[in-house]
């Protein structure tokens, strides 16, 4: 028989679930926090059930932020002629962190996939075309993908007769990547972009 | 600027505490958390204060436990004459999950460490000298390390006066483990204590 089947068990199970703890350091992580009541596990509950409250999606670009909208969208200091079409939240905060777009975002929600039968009406694409009105640019920042690039082929077919620049991420060899250890494809598109 | 400064990037820095996180994967596990609120993360807070609030250390044994003395030192079935000493609760829980022992437990705290300073004193030695008097048999179910060996020998000095029989685990090959990733020192003990 296993001890403390209730509230550790449960404590186990729901970290278990998080991306990137198995059940094995799910395990290990329950057990630390119980080592700390006080120091570790209150403020770990507490700071969960104050984001929780405090986080919602932003109604003009589905970052997820503590303000609505989102303190992107909110800065006057953001070109909000110049839109970048992510895919996820994480793309999003991947590029803030670096620093490298001066204008606002737009998170899709996903990517257009025939397979998990995600459509346009799955994806933030209306709210979008709507933006995309008064923007001079909208740049898509979407996944080297086949799901990705058919996603960024199907928006430039809709946003090009609207009028809006429609631009994409360059390819090719990743800052400080060594030649060896890149697929081929990048690699052959690498040569074909050179510049 | 990186949006969501206040609520998420507290939530990260916990959360990358926790041990087989790091930042990275401590951020898409909060996005993940943030994308369910309700289903998931409230639930995950409400686990941690719960357990925060019902797990206590058992006064007997020092297994952490949502009862006190735990579940284990509660059972009348099981044989409280037989302790088996393990350095931490992990070990606890690993014994108990493959149903290895019939017995009772002591949580040492840690091992014995000339390097760490950490002396008889900081470990639960003397609840463990008085449990002993009392018990027929203590199994030492410490680490295979020097540590681990050091505090057993100094466990079995002080208790084998006392009269009570005390066992070490057995070394040898793992079940199921092929011999030829195996350690030197595995290999030669487990030769040396063929049967």
């Amino acid at each position: 028989m296993r001890p403390n089947v209730d509230p550790v068990e449960h404590l186990i199970a729901l970290l278990a679930k998080l991306p990137g703890l198995g059940r094995r350091s799910a395990r290990r992580a329950a057990l630390r926090l119980l080592m700390d009541p006080e120091t570790r596990m209150l403020p770990l509950a507490e700071a969960l059930r104050s984001a929780a409250e405090s986080v919602k999606k932003c109604r003009v670009c589905n970052n997820l932020d503590s303000r609505d909208p989102c303190s992107v969208c909110s800065d006057p200091e953001r070109d909000a002629g110049l839109i970048c079409v992510v895919e996820g939240v994480s793309d999003l905060w991947a590029l803030e962190r670096a620093h490298a777009h001066q204008g606002t975002y737009h998170v899709l929600g996903g990517t257009l996939s025939a397979l998990a039968g995600t459509g346009p009406e799955e994806l933030s694409v209306a709210p979008l075309l709507r933006r995309a009105t008064e923007a001079r640019e909208v740049i898509l920042a979407l996944p080297a993908t086949v799901e990705g690039a058919t996603t960024a082929h199907y928006l430039a077919e809709r946003l090009e007769p609207g009028g809006v620049a429609v631009t994409r991420l360059a390819q090719g060899v990743p800052i400080g990547g060594a030649l060896d250890v890149l697929d081929d494809g990048t690699l052959a598109a690498a040569l074909k972009a050179r510049r």
